[in-house]
């Protein structure tokens, strides 16, 4: 399958774009070629011509933590802070819920994230073959982890023997647009022997690992009193940081455990609407940067954000830093674009030159529409889309060389069953209609 | 002129909504009536009926803050704060605006809010006459000022001689859609004896004034080295307060300037989202509400937001001041609703009860397309509509029970040309094509 695509305008990294006219040649799943200009040869070359003159083509966005079926709990909790938040509101719902639930709670992830120009997702849930099926079936890119939760000696066993069977089953699955890490939740819900565990079947599997680490202020102070340990040394303690890491959050890290996450390779996920919204705090982004750490941009689940549109995240990351820092120059947008596309790939263990376009690199691409006056006057193609533009701007979606939305119709997906199943499921289990 | 607009849902005002089918009757400018359910009689007593049976119909957004022709400047200046911004990137571009660039740069901005659901906004700018035009144009509601700046005698002199003519032509001008207000910038752009011209101005035209104050760290600084006085205290003993004023950021206000702003009737707006971008920091809008102080929500200007979406505004407003003081019960939903709706009527001096969806108010609605992800499942509407919406759900917009935007299309503006010209008055005064 060979595909010529026209657009307006391209940016094909945080350090590199084309302000005019341009073309990009797909084939099969890959950019062959990328230039300015019209494409020389004939377009009877091509299997099928796609020319959208006043599109900006940009690399599909990462979306480098979330919690994809959470949807179905969108506004349960809110104005409550984490620790309410989880045990008074999310986790009574999340017991009843079932595999097909999952099923349909990913996907309507999937359906707001196509529509919201996002590519890749990275998922932490339960009842993961469900999640997998979904992401499947939507055409994204996922990274995949059943969560895992230390407690008690059940819950423990069940998470390495479904990790164990659902990277079986799932890992490089969907023509390898799925892959699977390993996925303990948090230090306060596996105990040290059991995250010990974790990183040896890492080592076993050669799968990497997410978790949630540092999240609120509480947690760092329970840890100093249980392990003597902030979170970060803590994990490094019971050997995670030996193998690949991405930790979501570490919004309450200091100096020794941002070199820590430094020296050791561990990448973030920063999720700052979601952090702001469950009251965690303003993690310190440029300070991790500036030491060298890779860190993506989450959405985090729908029941703490509760959107799953990551433009928001983008232009969150580009100003709250600044804002709190009271300095202007804190996470400028080439470094906020970076870190939602090619930071967020390396973050979320993608191969190196994933999330740019480039001739030998996916075909994960976001159109946006320049006609929108987010885009005029036409200046910084690259101001543009981190602090003018939004989900309502995103018109096509390619993942793997696939149209997945076109001209704002998701193709891969049947929206109003969706919305009729979840409405369903819903009902069911949380009386609401 | 009689209308019939029936909708799944409506949301009256942050404390009452019909989470069901209801009908709104318009009649000419103002809501005639509204209910729950159907509506009992014949159709044929209508001139035009609308069905929207998936749409939420709630107040039109009010942008208490902004500077609309400011468009064209979007993405000049970003990443430097506001010093830098004003004096290096904003005001040498401004010294080359003509009238005709404001009348262009009004209409884009006019554009970008109708998309995104605002149906009222304010204007501090130049050349106004051309602003109001665009304004009038638009079908948008708005409280507009000729920016007056006293640092030295021409300017002052102009300033008051072009408010008054601007005043005499537009105040209460397409059928009283548009007010006019004063506008001087600053204390460090009016010195004070200009302020107090200004505030008996205000009591010959009998009109409000809105002013930037204590917007960072630095003009507080300057301020209490210059008078001795917070940028409040300065204003109020300039005699600015005896009168109605909106003032602008308060970002750097202390218990005293905010113990004034209350018992003074300040109304402030809050522009949460270019605080952030220029550097200047986080108003604290929790301790000014609880103080009892009518509080709206802006965008300022696309120069250093840079977009005109009222939506982001109510979810910063609603997100950033828990993260911040790690409380996740400041700013809930619902007040966060009322600052971008009722609040930021009162702010804006529109009359009580505007802001709201009422009978005897005037029909300015928004519709939201409840198919969308963002509103599954369906729950607390309000929840929904600051968390999870946005402008790309927003489908209709009527101000003064006109429409401006049917199905997406805006009806009032000519948008190709205005794109147009645009990007035609920017190549000539900045080079950029």
């Amino acid at each position: 399958m060979r595909t010529l695509l026209t657009v307006g305008a391209v940016i094909q990294s945080s350090e590199s774009w084309i302000d005019g006219p341009a073309h990009i040649v797909i084939e099969d799943d890959r950019i062959a070629a990328l230039a300015a200009g019209p494409y020389a040869g004939p377009q009877s070359e091509f299997d099928l011509v796609i020319r959208r003159p006043h599109a900006l083509a940009l690399p599909g966005l990462i979306n480098a933590h979330g919690h994809a079926a959470m949807t179905l709990l969108r506004g349960v909790g809110d104005d409550v802070p984490l620790f309410t938040w989880l045990h008074e509101r999310i986790f009574p719902l999340e017991a009843k819920l079932t595999g097909e639930a999952v099923y349909w709670g990913t996907l309507l992830a999937c359906w707001e994230m196509i529509r919201s120009g996002t590519t890749c997702f990275t998922d932490m849930y339960m009842m993961m073959d469900h999640a997998a099926q979904a992401a499947a079936e939507s055409g994204l890119r996922a990274v995949l982890s059943w969560g895992m939760v230390g407690l008690d000696e059940a819950s423990a066993e069940a998470g390495i023997r479904n990790t164990r069977r659902f990277a079986a089953a799932w890992h490089k699955a969907a023509d390898g647009r799925i892959t699977v890490t390993l996925g303990p939740h948090a230090p306060y819900t596996c105990p040290p022997a059991y995250l010990t565990r974790v990183a040896e079947l890492s080592a076993e599997l050669g799968l990497p690992i997410q978790i949630h680490l540092a999240e609120t202020r509480q947690e760092v102070a329970d840890s100093l009193a249980r392990y003597g340990a902030s979170p970060i040394v803590h994990a490094d303690r019971c050997g995670l940081f030996a193998h690949p890491v991405l930790a979501a959050h570490c919004v309450h890290v200091d100096d020794d455990d941002i070199a820590i996450l430094q020296h050791r390779g561990v990448r973030v996920a920063h999720n700052p609407q979601s952090n702001l919204k469950l009251a965690s705090g303003v993690a310190p982004v440029a300070r991790m940067r500036a030491a060298g750490v890779t860190v993506g941009l989450g959405t985090d689940g729908a029941a703490s954000n509760n959107n799953l549109d990551m433009f928001e995240e983008m232009r969150l990351a580009a100003t709250l830093h600044k804002g709190v820092h009271e300095d202007a120059a804190a996470i400028p947008a080439r470094e906020a674009f970076a870190m939602a596309t090619e930071l967020g790939a390396r973050a979320v263990f993608l191969p190196e030159g994933h999330g740019t376009l480039a001739p030998g690199q996916p075909a994960d691409i976001v159109l946006l529409d320049m006609t929108s006056p987010h885009f005029i006057p036409p200046r910084d193609l690259l101001s543009h889309v981190v602090y003018a533009a939004g989900a309502d701007d995103v018109t096509d979606v390619f993942v793997a060389g696939r149209m997945l939305m076109a001209k704002g119709e998701v193709l891969t997906l049947d929206t109003e069953r969706i919305r009729y199943e979840v409405r369903r499921l819903v009902s069911l289990f949380s009386g609401s209609s």
